[in-house]
Order: C-alpha cells, then structure tokens, then sequence
C-alpha cells in the first residue's frame, strides 16, 4: 500500500546515460536484481553517503573510488545489503568492481558499486559475475523505468522523476531514481538514489548542489528514524549541453531548484510508500530561532510513536502533538508563545485549545491520507519542512514478520 | 499484559504517613480515581518533575508551593489529567489544594495536587469537592496498596515496593508507589511515583539522594520516548527515626542503596507493565567513554522501532542492533571495536557477526520474555543501563484505538 503514488508516467532520457537490469538470480524471487548505469567519459558526479559508522563495504569502497577518479559505471545489486560482512565484503565489492571494468575497457576505480538487500550474508559472487555481461549488453539510454524496478526491494512501485529546464537557451534534462521503503527495512537496507544530468557543471558546484538539495529532501524525511548501512544518493552530470552551469550563467537558480525538485518528488515517493503508509504528513514547522531547531521539533514530533499511532487512527489528539513540542528540548522555550495547526484547523492557541477548535473540525482534517501539522513557535523567523508516515499495524507486522 | 509482575505481596507501613483513596466519580467505571497521602509535621521532602515544557497545572502548583513549604499532604486525582487546560486548570488545581487544606487545618501551600489521566479537559470540581471529607475520613496508616489502585490509570496492576534497612542499630523503612504504563498513554498522562520513609534526613541531602537515584532508575527507561506533561516522582522523610541520615552516619551509602532499590523496582514494573510490552528488555552499554554516551547508544537501540519490533517477533536481527549503535552519532566512533551479545550469545565481534554465532542460539536468547542486549563499545571505562519493551501490534491497538 501506497499514499498517493503511481507509476511514473514521462521519464526522460539522459544523453550520456545508458543503462540495463537484469535478473542474476541473488533475489529468489526471479526479480531484476543487478543494474548498471554507464555514463560517457567526461562526466562529473557528486554524492552523499550514510553517516551511519556501521556503514556497509560497498559505501566504503564507493567513497574511496571517488577520491581516485570521477566514475563511469554504477553497479547496483539489489537481494543483499553485503553489509556486516567484513573483510570478505570488502573483497567482494572490489572484485565486482574489477569483473565491470575488464568488460567495459574502463579502470576498476572508475567503477562505484551500490547494495541494498539483507544484512550480514555474504554476496552470492557467481551469480554476479555470470550477469555482467549479459547486463552490459542491455545498456540503452531508455531504460530509466526498467533500472528503478531492478534497484527495488520492498518498495511496492518504482520511483522515477525527470524534470527539463532552459538555461542560455539550451534545454537541460535531469532524471532521478530512488528505492527505499522503511529507512531499513527489516534487513533489506538502504535508501538508494541515483540522478543524472546531461548539464555541464563543475564537481564542486555539483556537491553543493547537491549537498544543499538533500538537505531539503532525503535529510527531511523519516519512516522510523533509522539510518540504514548503505544509503546513497549520486548525481552525475555528463556535460552534453554546452552551456556551463554555474551562479553567473543560471543568476536564479533554476538549475537548483530543479535539482530539488527531483529529489523531493523522490524523497515524497520513498514515504508514500513507507512501510505500512497510510498517511503522507507534512509537517512545517515555523517561527523558530534557527533551522536546526526547526528541524528538531519536526523530528520530535515525526518520532513520536504517540503522534504516529494518532495519525493511524485519524485521531485529532491535539495533546500528543503538544506534549511531543514540549519535549522537544528547546532552550528557554515558553509553550504559551506555540500555535498548531492541523492543516488549516488551529487545534492549539497560545499554548491552550483554541477557543474555536472542535472534534468535528479536527477530524475532518484528519480522516483525510494527506495531512499537514504545522507548528507556530513564536521564537523566530527559521522555517523547515520534513515529511513522515503514521505507524500502522502493517508497519509492526512487517518488520516483526519478516523472517518469521 | 504484563511481564513478569504480581500483585505486591509485603507492603510496609510508614511511620508519620496515612493514605487514603475513594471512588469520586472523576473514572465513569466507579474505581478509585482521588488518594491522598498525608504527612506528620516536620517532614522533610524532595521532588523530580517532568522536564516537558508543556506541564500540566498540578506540577506548576506543585513546584510553586513546595517553594514555599515542606508539604503535609500529596492530593492526587487519576482520570483527568488537568494539562492544556490553561488559566481555568491553574485555577482548579489551587481550589483543590484550599478545600483540603481548610479540613486538614493546614495552609494551602502545604498541599501539592497531582493529577494523570486525560488531557485537554477540566478537572469535574463538584465530584473533587464532595470527595474531600470521605477521603480523609478513610486516612490511615495500611493503605499504600489501596492507595497505589487509587493512582492507576491505563496500568494493570499495582507497583508498590517496601524496603527496610539499619543504620546505627536502627530500623528505617521505604515504601512507595508509582503509577505508569506509556510514557504518555493515549490521553492518559503521567508518570507518578510516591515514596515515604521515616528516616531523618535533611531536605538538601533527600534531594541529592533523590536525583541520583532517579537517574538511574526513572530516567533510565523509556517505552516509546515519550515524556508525560505531569510525571513526577516524590520522597518525603517523617524524621520518625532519631538517627539524622547524612554521609556521616551511613558512610557506605545503605540508605541511598534502599531508595535507588525501591525506584529501580518501581520503574522496572512500569516497563513491565509497558503499553503492550510481551518483553522486558535489559540494554547495557559498556566501555563507554562517558555515562552519558553510553545512554544515548542505550536510548537509540531502545527507540530504534525495527529493534522493538524485532523484539515482539523474537528475531535475533543483530544487523539492527549493529545499525542502531553506528547511527548513534558518537564522535570518532570505529564499529570495529564494537562487541554485542544477546544474553551470554557474543552475535557481533570487532564489527561483524561473531564466528561462532548460529541463528539457533540467538534464538533461543530471543524467545525468552526478558532479554539482555549488552554492547562493549571500546571506547572507555564508563557504563549505563537502561530497560526498555517491544514495540507489539497491542501497542499501536492501544494507541491509536483508545479515542475511537
């Protein structure tokens, strides 16, 4: 069950991306499993790794490729995390990576490789290593759609989002694919998000870009609060169009926001289909001193299992959202100064129960699968936006029931 | 459902202490809903409040008048909680304390009110004042475990503890009782803990004991991570033993020990008693550089909901244990130097799962109803413990059913 969601409609192609999936056989269930996507020489990439210190071998050797060359190939398996797996994960990911770079005439530092599936079980390596050729001859530019469905585990659909923009004159294409369902699912770890952009842009502006996109997009987001081992988001531009994207050619912006756009339409698409979904919240919180505490309060909020388990049950519990504000542990903080709203429903004025606010009005904004909780502080002019699920018991059944 | 609790069997009166509980109509099923706790002239007393900013009326009151005044009398009221409740709950929760300071003969400042129950109503005053003469009628020295029903909400046994001990040839008892079930249950708000001893001992030193045994006791478990608007925990001393306790007089601390003994108990049968809980799980963290980062790798595997969740389906998921901890944000952490067993099962070793580790003694350490998760972390000398439930499909029943 999803909120919201359905299969992508337009997806565009990236000039200066191929890529194929296949099924290797690492998931029983005869799913695609193993994804390649190839770029053409010349293309520069940014990326955001887990910060979680239990981080699985292939973010290791990932981040290490990285400092040693701009890439050329990713190489995705999904069925199995190769995470909790040592030294032998370890070798593993480099010897994959070797088996790609023999066959595609590129160095072995050239290749990144990404895992998301059970934790702690080694990589089945025969099976990877039967499926690059095959997955090497499937390389096509049009295979967006077809490399989101091979990166997913649990996800029920696949998320894909293409955005077009002008700069110069010159029309600038982005695609992204996300996987990602519960922050980690049982073990099926990870949240994976893979862009590309045929703009030229320099590495360093590109980090920013991105660094600042996922600030607003997949650092804003929360099932359980969980950080996986293995999550990742890449993006690479291949420098098709001629036009350099940088302050001076693109003075507003555009290329950034349609950046941002493509990672909060994917970041949106990995709670809609968070595990057990059945509301999308927003949650904007306002008037705060500085970002960060925005940010806290949102989370504690997110977080709070009181909250989420009202939101299953559409219950307009005023006291709950209040009591997790109170928490959140502000410094000389003074509830008397907090509003809240329940989409467009003040359910809490100046720290008390509005005068106007009913049950009835309350649960109308409720029983919606859409809702908005937003928070007036009264601390400051800060603002931030996170985006959560409710907890269902869907959510407890499949995480409890996993293995069982 | 509760694991591991029975119905308190030795419960030890207190010198200097009387307690009474009535059924004044605040519950619509007639059980006890008003206690009072009465205190002999020249009792000393110590307090721990809720550090929510959001605090109900009661625990405003309380702090202001134990400002002013040792206290003779707690009066608690279970049912309504008399949070959110603004200018009006200030103004109940002081009438409250006027009615029975005027039949008591003492002065209002002298009565801290207490309340737990639902949010965001007003307390029904008529039914509090009619109760107030048949309450104290009902005063008496034996009703610890009528009173501990008197305080219950959603709990479904009563947590009340006695324990006696000698300093210089002199026996001092401890009894108290303590009310809980969710950090916040649904609507039903609170936290509360009454303790008594008829020790002699200095208000300034009561509250040093009082903290430090509530660090370790109290403030070292966690349902859901939610803190209540009124919970509160109190120690009252009736100097009915002549011995003056201070470090002097107990230089090994025998008097501490008693206390911290009775709020370990006490807090561990909340836990047990936890929102849904079928387990009662233990969390250590050792060889942590600090007290205070070995409880945030503790609180981050207990609110990890995939590690509760696991828990209720007794799956010996150490991939999840392992997440939690690397995600616990400690600076300059290495996972290689992390060791975690289950029980006596050592599942990870120096970051990756233990050589001899099978899934069949994970498992039978799982099925048991009490667990012990103990994380060395190869940092430091300095260690934490803290107890904690699964999360259970009963849990989100309880929650996100009560109002529906």
């Amino acid at each position: 069950m999803s909120v919201g969601l359905s299969e992508p409609s337009m997806v565009l192609a990236v000039n200066g991306v191929q890529l194929a999936s296949i099924a290797s056989g690492i998931k029983t269930n005869g799913n695609d499993d193993l994804v390649l996507i190839y770029f053409d020489a010349g293309s520069s990439c940014a990326a955001t790794f887990t910060k979680n210190a239990f981080c699985a071998a292939p973010v290791m050797v990932a981040r290490t490729h990285l400092q040693q060359s701009p890439p050329r190939a990713f190489l995705i398996n999904s069925g199995n995390a190769n995470a909790g797996t040592g030294k032998q994960g370890l070798n593993d990911a480099h010897q994959c990576c070797d088996w790609l770079a023999e066959n595609l005439s590129c160095r072995s530092v050239e290749v990144l490789p990404f895992s998301t599936g059970v934790i702690g079980e080694v990589l089945p390596m025969e099976k990877l290593h039967t499926g690059i050729i095959p997955l090497i001859e499937q390389l096509a530019v049009d295979n967006w759609l077809v490399a989101a469905h091979g990166i997913m585990t649990t996800d029920t659909i696949a998320k894909v989002v293409s955005a077009q923009l002008k700069i110069g004159g010159e029309t600038i294409t982005l695609t992204g694919m996300a996987k990602g369902s519960g922050m980690i699912k049982p073990d099926m770890a990870t949240m994976l998000c893979f862009i590309a952009t045929d703009a030229t842009v320099a590495p360093e502006i590109l980090q920013q870009y991105l660094s600042r996109a996922v600030e607003n997009s997949f650092n804003a987001i929360t099932v359980d609060g969980d950080t996986s081992t293995n999550d990742a988001c890449m993006l690479v531009a291949t420098g098709k169009t001629a036009i350099q994207v940088d302050d001076a050619s693109d003075p507003h912006g555009y290329f950034f926001q349609a950046l941002e756009k493509v990672c909060i339409t994917l970041a949106q698409a990995i709670i809609r289909d968070g595990e057990g979904a059945t509301k999308f919240v927003t949650i904007d919180i306002e008037q705060a001193n500085s970002k960060q505490e925005a940010k806290i309060v949102a989370y504690t909020i997110a977080h709070s299992p009181l909250v989420k388990t009202a939101l299953f049950a559409s219950d307009p519990n005023w006291g709950r959202i209040l009591a997790a504000v109170g928490r959140s542990g502000l410094p000389d903080f003074n509830i008397a100064e907090v509003n809240i709203f329940l989409g467009e429903v003040c359910i809490v004025r100046t720290g008390e129960r509005d005068d106007q606010y009913t049950e009835e009005r309350g649960q109308r904004v409720m029983n919606q699968a859409e809702i908005t909780i937003r928070v007036e502080l009264g601390r400051g002019n800060e603002r931030a936006t996170i985006w959560t699920t409710d907890l269902s018991h869907d959510y407890v059944t499949i995480n409890a029931e996993y293995r069982t």
